[in-house]
């Protein structure tokens, strides 16, 4: 095995807790990794490079997922949350030391609204950490905001309200620039709670002509997302009620525009894997937000409902890949975490969740390509299947666990962390939030 | 037609003003009123004994469902929101002053904890207002609360934590009688967010034993309503997810417990006037919450997603009805609107629900259930269904306008609510309410 | 009133039984149009312009809707249904000689196969029947088929099984030509029952390949309709599943292909008007098959399960018809039916339907759009909405009766219809059909 | 390791090609066996305990299962298929041969009528195969039978209709008794396609008054197993729609009646694990047919759409279990699979199928349940989870083949079943069918 890369940075974490947990663990570990190395090379499948390309999966973290989520009619803190953008960074830098894949922090403004950029990113460079997708917010109205975002916002009825919004996003394309980002989201709750409340078309012709005015203040190498949502905060219609929509408007505005799909965003029943390959196929796939869900919007831990189906989308995600490869295609979708943590701990559902990422796009890495196509042209549809099934089947925990060790981490996140005995820690040296009568942070 | 009853109860609002605005409208109303009495004679129904039972329609409304409801994301309040107690029975007075039908709140604790509770039942009776069942809450942690419900509450792994939520209700039952109502309503948020959060059975179990005291301390004309849900606030499984389990706690704590019906809080695709049938069949149909739905607990405006639904409960309502009438059994279900007025003036939607509500009771009314039995005898499905669908087609307005107009209310609720000035009256003499990051209220 | 239209075609009802019914509820019908002429006068509407518009719209009859259908596990014919393509048009003579809005019929390769096409468009032409769109259909093997389309057909791996669905295709293009057709609908029935069972891209790509190719052969004044579907027969994944696949191959195969709108093919919760409105938008609304459903392609009668939703995708087609105008943009949808009366007579359920679509076409046209759209500018949500509501809560059904009457149709089409004794008469003179272990026709 | 178990039976396939399979494969199991027992060691867990109990999992097979399935659109036959009720036995005894785990076989009538049981019997007997419950069919018209079940059967408005199922029902249990099977599965299709076709509370009644005579004529060691479905055949209400419906009905009928849950027949989003909880906690859990679902009553393969889910049911059986023995109550739910291969050889996908469920019981077998309650009891929800999550991650194969070996098996069922060339074989000796134009078989 490789030696363990070099540490360069700051640790949240202390790193000899965690080696003292890996130390208990690599007999195990060595074990386990042998068995699984010998049950793969049996269908010629090479651990080595399954590890080398774990190695390098990275998902962001969004800030505002750092603390307990909440409902509209609850949210229940923790002893030892963040709170402030610094406070986020350390958790993440925390994260990233233990499960090595979640090296960049999403901002979300103004939630994240702060005097100095330059600081954070400096703080944020110290510990290794970098940052993702900015994120803007025309879904809430902030105290002494000029006009209200209750009727909508890029497609309001009321042009100087669209105006505020666009400047709004025109102000996280600055900042993201300050921090180093490389692109927008924009998750638009637009939408209404009635029929006849608004003109569908009508509302998304002000959309897109707010969003170009957007995408033409977009630096070169930026792209922004469009996030789509079938429904919530708005009852009745979304502007950008799915990837259909999502997909049009971003072929409207241009090459920058992609698309970004939400596990938990879609109708019931809905083939998510399928809408991945469709905006693939397309050239307008431009990340996720990687979460489960069982009813709506959930935004529960990924792989928590439904690994299975998480593992069909890195599945598409792998073959979309090799596709473009041979087209000399770009192929480069931008993975986030967006979870809200209502009843657990923010930093060890993070660690789960990892796990969960990281171990479908493991299955789908040893998925054996070659026999599935050829299964399919035969039209020997059990065979076909059983390609994805056995590959789901595999115990992959080895690979993962080795990935993750290489870069200094845990090779079990959850005792590692436990071990640490961070967020004790921080319960008695941060302030504590109170409970709240809803709202999701 | 009828005298318009006599006032003996103070005016919320100008009853000149609702005068001026039905003398206007009061030819046309009494044209279409006799078209539609010519029309009803036809298939040998009479308009009068319609008008007579619209008469007898009442309907509770929520304390909380007086003010502008909010999502996780966001909570917009407008101008003129009631800010107590005493504010929310002038609502509520307001309100059934046009509408005719609306003559008891629904207390929701510690939401409407007050000091006097013989001073807040006095303000109510002046207006002729009553009080609907009372209802706990044990989904949020208030201020300075013991112990925390972020794990459950009566269905708590912890006996004092599950004690604490027994003693709430208990309270609320001791507040209930002070204002003289005589049911409380429980919905149970507990549930949980994870497959292993917690054991199904065991978690049930706690729970009938919590509400086995509960059930003990309810007076003697007192019922208690189960309301299940599918989701939200837990995402993964909620104690009492759906009228099977909702129906047999029912029966296992006694003849005073049972169901309660929201029309939000079930799966996609479920035939809810079908739950109704069961519910009232088995002896255990309690009540409804009102409101529509077209995702999930959306809480929108009655019979404004699907009026069709609306009247096909009402539809069932009127044969059960009939149903124990012929045995002789009771049949007494109460009926109370839950919806959250997030971009409306919660006063208008509700106006506009009451006539959502009254309509299809009017129109179940009207179905000539004699026919309707014997095309069902004979399988002439076609015409079976069209003794449904011809009376939903009927316009049966102006029984209802005649109804209102009767009880002194408005021909036209919104115009003469709107005619009357009340909340720009209100948005001067009320403290405003800051916009929130989220929140049901 | 205008005087009724000269017949000038076969009748295949007795037309003096039909005007004897309406003389029997003339006076009524004189009375209750009055009333509603009077109603609408208030709200400055015309009656005679709605009912002039009604008598303009046309709806397609599938020509497999005119036989009992069925599920997987049964049919259940009834006696007297059509036996061959000259019994199905007389039905649909019939129930256009009643209803006076179902010119058409739609016709289904190979069901509808016969030696001379000439011979069949004289006989329509002789009752005044034109015909709709051709269907193909390779969803089903047939005897003396060479290559099955168990796998797929269009998108099959094999590309001689995708040349034997193509060449289908292009013969019901020229079928479709001697009959009078201008349009080809193509519903793919292709699909996956497993994950691993095909690629989705590739599939694709073939199915593009595939249409092209049936896309060049269409003649210049012809129209294709591309039907997408969430699932069935395929029950994991479906080539064409949603709009967002249709409208995205619609823009590829060029300006003749557009989509088509079946109710029932959507996943569950999704807003149907809604995607009504981004096909108008987006140029790509090709047509619907109306029908209505409660939880998948439940075939049922149009207006059945959710009637308001029927009326905003009518409120949203005038809206695009005057959008559309007001740019000098053509608007052309083709509509039809597509139900499966498995308990019904198919004609009965046919002529309820009619007046169910024509009845929403009727209250969006009562919609007053410019106060409609004031509101909406306003964010006057519950005015806006309420324009639609007491739009929706209008009787119409005086307006329809007399658009039928005037067109030599029925005041009362189901009275009518089985005045006529049509049905009890086919029984006796045609060929009885055998109940059947499943199959939709 | 054990000494494989001796046969006494008929082979239906040639034991020594398996044989020879398996020694081809024997060293990579062994390697892998010893891997996973090290692995379970680590945990407590005792291979040798596990493979003993997934030897007892006994699941029956449909005999309607055997051939393949259709939608209503067609159905596309294979070579080789059985044709009769002994050949569908020989197919069941070849599948158990390699799987170990399906002994039993399950008629449906009048689809297996045949003139002599004991014939049948005895053949199946010879080949070790017994008689699962019985399954009636009043969802038909058989030709000859006087009265249609068209607008019902049991709950039929006519009292000759419903005494003719009644009857049909009789017949089955004393065909099963001849057979040795101890129970009876009623599947009920009756439901409405309209409101208003049927009224919901005498069309119940009518059932329990059917029900309650079949119920009568149960032997003393037999059940009758009531099995709902939210819809389909009908598609706006079915009489037993949901397990509320059923238990209420199960409990009224007596303690013979037990609820049967197919995992297709649940409205969508619904959480099945919780109903199987629901129905064990109350006594009334019948059995199972086994299957997976994405959108409707699929009927696709057990675990091939939501393994996790699959697992998470086989852990509330294991908990009922454990949960009934510390009570000294019965626990025996009735295992079957209820699937349709509708593009897969359907010996095939039983054999995966048997592979998943006998996998998701292996993996609750293995789960920590000391550690999961004391997680529970703690509210130590990430763990708690986990103790779920790693238990399903983990590789259980190896165990799982050597339960199959043990009993004479395969230790790769699918390449063994197509070494023996079996059904090529039948495909050369068996009638072939013909492709349908739609129907389930």
């Amino acid at each position: 095995m490789d030696d363990i890369a070099v540490k360069r940075h700051l640790s949240a974490l202390p790193q000899d807790v965690i080696d003292a947990e890996n130390d208990k663990l690599m007999a195990a570990h060595l074990y386990d990794y042998e068995s699984l190395r010998v049950r793969l090379e049996r269908s010629d499948v090479d651990i080595e490079t399954v590890v080398r390309r774990l190695m390098t999966l990275e998902v962001g973290l969004p800030s505002w997922g750092m603390i307990s989520g909440g409902t509209r009619f609850a949210r229940f803190p923790m002893p030892g949350e963040p709170n402030n953008i610094f406070e986020k960074i350390e958790d993440c830098a925390a994260v990233h030391q233990i499960a090595g894949m979640t090296p960049r922090i999403s901002l979300h403004f103004p939630w994240d609204v702060t005097y100095d950029y330059t600081e954070v990113r400096q703080y944020a460079e110290a510990y290794g950490i970098g940052f993702d997708a900015v994120n803007s917010n025309t879904f809430q109205d902030q105290p002494g905001q000029t006009l209200s975002y209750k009727y909508g916002s890029l497609s309001h009825t009321d042009r100087a309200t669209r105006q505020q919004a666009i400047e709004h996003n025109l102000e996280c394309i600055e900042i993201g620039q300050k921090l180093g980002s490389n692109a927008l989201t924009v998750w638009l709750s637009d939408g209404t709670n009635f029929a006849g409340q608004a003109q569908f078309a009508e509302t998304l012709e002000r959309y897109l002509d707010s969003m170009t005015e957007i995408y033409a203040a977009l630096p070169d190498d930026w792209r922004v997302f469009l996030e789509h949502k079938l429904y919530e905060p708005a009852f009745y219609s979304t502007v950008i009620q799915d990837w259909g929509t999502s997909i049009l408007c971003a072929q409207q505005l241009g090459p920058k525009a992609q698309c970004l799909v939400d596990m938990g965003h879609h109708a019931p029943n809905v083939n998510i894997e399928m809408i991945v390959a469709r905006l693939a196929q397309f050239g307008k796939l431009g990340g996720f937000h990687f979460n489960d869900s069982k009813y709506g919007d959930d935004d529960l831990d990924a792989g928590s409902i439904n690994p299975f189906q998480l593992f069909l989308i890195f599945n598409e995600l792998v073959h979309a890949e090799e596709r473009a490869a041979k087209r000399g295609a770009a192929f480069d979708p931008s993975y986030m975490m967006d979870q809200s943590h209502n009843v657990t701990d923010p930093m060890e559902s993070i660690l789960n969740s990892a796990r969960a990422i990281g171990g479908a796009y493991a299955k789908a890495l040893i998925v054996d390509r070659a026999a599935m196509a050829a299964y399919q042209d035969a039209n020997d549809v059990m065979m076909g299947h059983n390609c994805l099934r056995l590959a789901f089947e595999t115990d992959v925990r080895p690979a993962l666990a080795e990935a993750r060790r290489r870069k200094g981490g845990a090779i079990d996140p959850m005792a590692a962390f436990r071990a640490t005995g961070y967020r004790a820690e921080k319960a008695r040296a941060r302030q504590p939030r109170r409970a709240e009568r809803g709202g999701i942070c």
